[in-house]
């Protein structure tokens, strides 16, 4: 094994399963495990097998991981029992899982009074703990809980903790800041003790990002001789999150020389591992992530973006496309010409730089952006205007009228039902069509009542759907009177994905404005 | 000056502004400004005057600052001209702020192919800008751009750059991690290696969280004798964001032991002046910010809750209200008994244990999870429910039912307006109300007709309204027929908020029950 080699441990199906508003079914659990495999992780935690439902029915369903050893998270036996009695341990041993990492405490403090037991009883707990469930599994790791707390408090005791740990078998023993409240330095000091006492090839790190420094501290720790590192895709995790795999990933490997088993073809697809999560749990991305943000090499200010162009290396710091990511020039207010026509090449569009149209796109871009619009993330939209502008591209219909009806009554049984029906008018090559549709609320009826009219004309439609519908009140305290921003993000058969975007103080009306620039967009790139 | 004083300077006004999606106004810059003030930042750097509109008005406003120092950036003149002659330079230094932040080049490849420029005359650049700058306000500090990597390339160059600004009379030389590439363990060693050259206290850091390790950077340079820490708030900034002052701060006064402007007292405003900021731009919030996030103190494990009420101080790295946030239980599907306990104790309802009327509550609670109901960050709808559970407070009014209508048709010139009206039958005190109302969208027509019905019956809603207004689908890829959640934040004359959720197929029913719950909550809590 060489000793560049780090291990990497993903507990996103445990600890992210602990983030607020995340809730895996498991269907969700199963589907990131074989992202996370193909990804090229070394261990992938499945959840706690016995703490509820949804993992009990993962490690029932038994993924096949091709890559990646699946493992069972648990702690160790209780005080006052032999492991084979306590029935949590025997629980996490019989899940099928050929790895299982306990947890144990470390921290006198809560050995003598979180669990009132003795310093010496839970030094027993560790080893026996251990030691039976070798018996039991291929490998065995040793979570040590609150271990830099500990270690500060008693760091003989703490020491002992990962001692017993080891000497008892377990592969490896990992060092928790669990409440995330240790410094980079007081990582990177401790742990060189510890690696003094113990192998460091024995030893992993699982930090907590409470103060803003879990990359970090788990880059100390593997400096300091750790090989193992625990964290989540996208820092789930609750509280603040885990440390980041996908930030650590690409610092290891592309800046610090580390191997892990990711090749660098492996390593491009992280962009898309990180945002496939996101839109499994149906969580907003983070568009100012490293990395793999969408902004991670994006590039607003207007001066900025003629050097950038010029030579990327000495404004990027790595090359976007080593982790599946690109470089976006933003159109913004500030940047006026040059990142409009940035923007406008990168759409495809050669026009002269001084082409006396650009001044009216850009003029019309900072007007429409003045009463709300954005086209940061909403680039469809923006090609849509830019084509009408420059290129006179005729819109394939034009809405006439729409009425929307949306009604709550009251069934015969008292139960509560709605129902929602759209009229339209609308005009496709100098023809005048006119539909009805119902729908299970409003916009969805609009829709409707557009691809009645519009399927005959452009079949291509058929394959297109809405993926993500996004509403924000822009300026803050004004009611329901405000201004309402819709962002609709589509897809069609290809995988490809556009976002379109609409403003009015209607949300009806700003939703179609996004509805129907995301139809012109499909029939325009087709 | 204690050689433990750490010196603060916020370019939240510069920085900030290159955030994609963030465009201040003049109004926005003045408040955000007063409030770095307030909280008792040393420099706040309003913008770039020259750069464009908002920035000249926002300087040309020149608040008044009492604690802090209006800072204006810009750069060094440019090659072949004396500073006198630089019109960029000028308008910097004319600006009437007392001090300027000038950026300058320190690797010698951008002097040489960005710049076109040669190192002999990049150092009089600075030089003599500096020496100028002098002449014309009480301050002046050197920004080195892209410090690290030139260091790295040159150091004997970089080095030097830092001295002929510092010899100029600069106040401070800012060591800048342009391209946010710089790891810890490097921007110590490199940070060490210059205070050996130059005094520290007149050193200063500015990193970028391309790697997620800004906040870390900082704090390296910190210890290795820089005494200025340059940050946004929030971590604002372009790409992946400028290092988090909000972050920052109580690591260097809680942890660190460093003294800075801010008193205890004043870092309890941390809280209040992150959501602020936010609320100005219209962002939402990061609940798991480090310190001041919504979940940065919250606990959703059943068997930990437990464990956290009996000794805080054993799993919270520092006590929340130190920076004006609190604890929180959270509800959700995992926890079960002990948590939805928690949270009753914490709405202030007293109830048994055993009583198996929590039973029902978490059953019903876990009901509504399923079909897409989320209670965290909707605490007000969790209390009603809670309420009508267990203590069979009855609905302040009973919704019989409602018809909206929304239209978009054009005007006689052509142009498309578009109207929506709201009909609706309330009763309230068993007397049947029939009201119609028109807004300027069906969320807001519904919420008028509402008021029309109550108003009468329950004056104290006049003082209501709505601030904040989501909606996301469920269910990733259903397109126009999946669940929507609609989430809404309420507040009254009294500065209280509270966050109301509702979930259908229609987005018009889940604002309505969203809408509904929050004039509910309202006057329960009158």
């Amino acid at each position: 094994m060489s000793a560049n080699r780090i291990y990497l441990y993903d507990s996103t199906l445990r600890d992210g399963q602990q983030t607020q508003g995340v809730d895996f079914t498991v269907g969700d659990k199963i589907a990131i495990a074989h992202e996370l495999d193909g990804l090229g992780i070394d261990y992938v935690e499945g959840g706690w097998p016995g703490a509820n439902p949804t993992d009990d029915a993962f490690f029932a369903a038994a993924p096949t991981l091709l890559r990646a050893r699946l493992s069972a998270f648990g702690m160790t036996r209780r005080p006052g029992r032999r492991p084979e009695d306590d029935a949590g341990l025997m629980r996490i041993l019989g899940s099928g899982a050929p790895v299982v990492c306990m947890v144990g405490k470390t921290w006198d403090f809560h050995v003598e009074v979180a669990l009132r037991s003795t310093l010496a009883e839970n030094l027993e707990m560790i080893a026996d703990s251990v030691t039976f469930a070798r018996t039991r599994v291929a490998e065995v790791m040793f979570d040590a809980e609150h271990f830099f707390d500990g270690y500060k408090a008693n760091p003989d005791f703490a020491l002992r903790c990962i001692e017993a740990a080891l000497n008892a078998g377990a592969r490896w023993a990992v060092l928790c800041d669990t409440n995330g409240g240790s410094l980079p330095h007081e990582v990177e000091a401790i742990t060189r003790e510890v690696a003094a006492r113990v192998p460091g090839e024995r030893l992993g790190i699982h930090c907590h990002d409470d103060t803003g420094n879990a990359v970090a501290n788990s880059l100390a720790a593997v400096r300091a001789g750790v090989r193992q590192v625990q964290g989540t895709l996208n820092g789930l995790g609750e509280r603040c999150g885990n440390a980041n795999l996908v930030s650590l990933l690409p610092t290891l490997m592309l800046k610090m020389g580390y191997e892990t088993a990711l090749s660098r073809e492996d390593l491009r697809h992280l962009t898309h591992v990180s945002r496939v999560v996101d839109e499994r749990l149906n969580r907003a991305h983070n568009r100012h992530a490293p990395y793999v943000g969408e902004n991670a090499f994006a590039h607003k200010g207007g001066l900025h973006v003629s050097a950038v162009e010029k030579d990327a290396r000495s404004y990027e710091h790595v090359q976007p496309e080593d982790v599946g990511n690109a470089r976006k020039i933003l159109v913004s207010d500030q940047a006026g010409r040059s990142n409009v026509l940035s923007l406008l090449k990168e759409v495809g569009m050669t026009i002269e730089a001084s082409d006396p149209r650009i001044d009216r796109l850009v003029r019309l871009v900072k007007e429409r952006e003045f009463i709300g619009y954005t086209y940061d993330g909403a680039e469809a939209s923006f090609e849509l205007l830019a084509r009408r502008e420059l290129e006179n591209l005729t819109p394939p219909f034009e809405l006439v009228s729409y009425r929307v009806m949306d009604e709550r009554r009251m069934t015969e049984t008292g139960a509560p039902f709605t129902l929602a029906e759209a009229t339209m008018k609308v005009r496709v090559d100098g023809e005048l069509h006119m539909t009805v549709a119902e729908g299970n609320g409003p916009v969805n009826a609009l829709d409707r009542a557009l691809r009645k009219a519009l399927l005959v004309a452009y079949p291509v439609l058929v394959d297109m759907h809405l993926v993500d519908y996004k509403v924000r009140i822009l300026g803050a305290g004004a009611g329901t009177d405000a201004l309402i921003r819709v962002m609709i993000e589509s897809t069609d058969g290809s995988g490809r994905r556009w976002t379109t975007v609409g403003v009015s103080s209607n949300v009806i009306e700003a939703s179609w404005q996004a509805l129907s620039d995301a139809v012109a967009y499909k029939l325009y790139a087709a």
